[in-house]
């Protein structure tokens, strides 16, 4: 088995904090494989493990595709999350090639954010992730690109699962313990934090903050949340949405000052990726607010869309431009506008 | 050298966040030995190696006293920050026990407020940490003790080093980010930061919040933004102390319906216990606007005393407690006031 060699392959990872997704292309934009694996953040799992991942994926790919697993690929791009800094995109770049040069004769590294836009549109937009974490990137359609937040849980994540999660918890404690004593009836958060994490006090919480830390497991906890705003109506839930809707319009308005006018001549797109934004109902009411709050702003019509294929069709769009080739992308086929709006008179 | 037979020997052992303190004394309460180690934080550091390190900061101790090591002191009172949960104090009893039997014939555990108080009076009273982390704990004549806060770093933490360097580090990354515009001038705390941790750019910090997360390295940074709020009058670095003097004033606030009247009435005396109550003329502004401001509660007269003496010791008499025995302690030589004053008509 070796594929037909009239063709390239070029591979696509979109690696997140919790799950990652890998897409295979034939040059002629014919999806060929498509595999899943585990986080390969590198600032939670380490660079090598994260690099190991990465090379089980493809090399699974190219087994499912019917290709040679010993002869890499033409291309391969990692849109990965934790991957914004150059000197690391640099540093899995060179370990993909020393340690596992079978996979891909070339390696292009960006930050989880590149890879979402780059599968939306070919001209730049903003895209805004609410995942595990979150973070927001423009890019121009000169090719610029400026960000706000993507810092991590420690130092922001604003609006993403874990900070959520983290507020609903935390907001439960600062009540027991009579320093934000909250206007809502906290039952229902306290019900779920016992029950999600299987504790029988909030004593019991600690092994999973500190002693077994797992971010992607304390985010799993916004989907209980999410069904108590939705299902019970619980008002300290639907606070917690509200306030990260909240967050989110707050990133989009920070990088407002550094939009490219045709950007906003054409309305501003912003592609929002991650599972939170499955609660945008929830969040609706605290983004508005925001927005419609600042009255400085040039953004005049905002629509959100939400990608219907994995940022990893992006990640191998920018690796196959890395070296110089076009991926055929149908972009009407990959994101849908699920918001639209008009602000300012 | 087997020492005195005719006494018997209780040990205490202070266990912070950063680092710990023993003190070893003869039943007559002459101190025989005082030794320091790193973190016995259970949290931070596991339950194993927490084990270990008492082992050997008590082994050590006796040493110096001149006893023999392999003889078991009749009681040791351990007070570290992370035990606040019976369960784990239990765990830690267990394994001292099972693993360390050499060390000491009875083995008490609390929390590290506990220590604090015991330390400087007996008949109870408020304990207010903010060292690396923070914790509140009240305790009544009667023996009942109510808590607030001491949560962790991920869930609180409010007003102690970490939070402090933390949320500066934070105030600088949001104003990068044009996320939260400060009406401050952030470059000393960014100059702070990059020197302080060695790095060219924000994105240098990462690997030390995440990949080599160390909270007690992180939580050093306050002493420099406590230089600069002093030395260069930064308004940034002056504004997070006051902003901790805020909230560990509302962590005693949070306690106050809890307050028993004869602590009351004899003037509430606050034990303040850590490295940032150093800085208590940068936090001054922010704690009296919040104990000035809430007119509701019952305290009339306030003191904050600091120990001169560790908490280890109190840690030691709560040892010797727990097994009917009384350690001679001078409270007047173990405590002073630092600051008093009058609140309310």
């Amino acid at each position: 088995m070796s594929g037909d060699s009239t063709y390239d392959y070029f591979g696509g990872i979109e690696g997140g904090a919790t799950h990652s997704k890998m897409v295979l292309f034939r040059s002629d934009g014919k999806v060929m494989a498509k595999t899943e694996g585990p986080s390969t953040n590198q600032w939670l799992v380490g660079q090598e493990e994260c690099l190991k991942r990465v090379s089980e994926m493809v090399q699974e790919a190219k087994k499912i595709a019917g290709l040679d697993e010993k002869k890499p690929i033409k291309a391969l791009g990692l849109s990965m999350s934790g991957a914004d800094q150059k000197e690391a995109q640099q540093q899995i770049i060179d370990g993909m090639k020393s340690k596992y040069g079978e996979v891909s004769e070339s390696v292009a590294v960006s930050s989880d954010t590149n890879g979402a836009i780059a599968t939306a549109t070919a001209t730049g937009g903003i895209v805004l992730i609410a995942g595990t974490g979150s973070n927001c990137q423009l890019v121009n359609p000169d090719g610029s690109t400026y960000r706000c937040g993507g810092w991590g849980h420690l130092l922001g994540d604003e609006g993403g699962a874990y900070w959520i999660s983290q507020r609903a918890i935390k907001a439960y404690f600062d009540h027991e313990d009579n320093l934000h004593p909250q206007p809502y009836d906290v039952t229902f958060v306290r019900d779920a934090m016992l029950k999600y994490f299987k504790i029988e006090e909030r004593n019991g919480l600690l092994q999973y903050l500190y002693t077994n830390f797992d971010k992607s497991f304390i985010a799993g906890m916004c989907k209980e949340l999410a069904a108590g705003a939705i299902e019970k109506k619980d008002r300290l839930c639907q606070q917690m949405f509200h306030d990260a809707g909240e967050i989110l319009a707050g990133h989009i308005l920070a990088l407002e000052p550094k939009i490219d006018k045709k950007l906003l001549e054409q309305g501003l797109s912003v592609v929002c990726v991650g599972s939170v934004w499955k609660s945008w109902e929830l969040m609706k009411s605290g983004f508005m607010e925001v927005m419609e709050k600042n009255t400085s702003h040039r953004i005049r019509q905002l629509s959100l869309c939400e990608l219907k294929e994995s940022a990893a069709v992006g990640a191998a769009s920018i690796g196959a431009t890395s070296i110089g080739s076009l991926l055929p992308l149908d972009y009407s086929e990959n994101a849908s506008v699920f918001f639209k709006t008009q602000l300012g008179k």
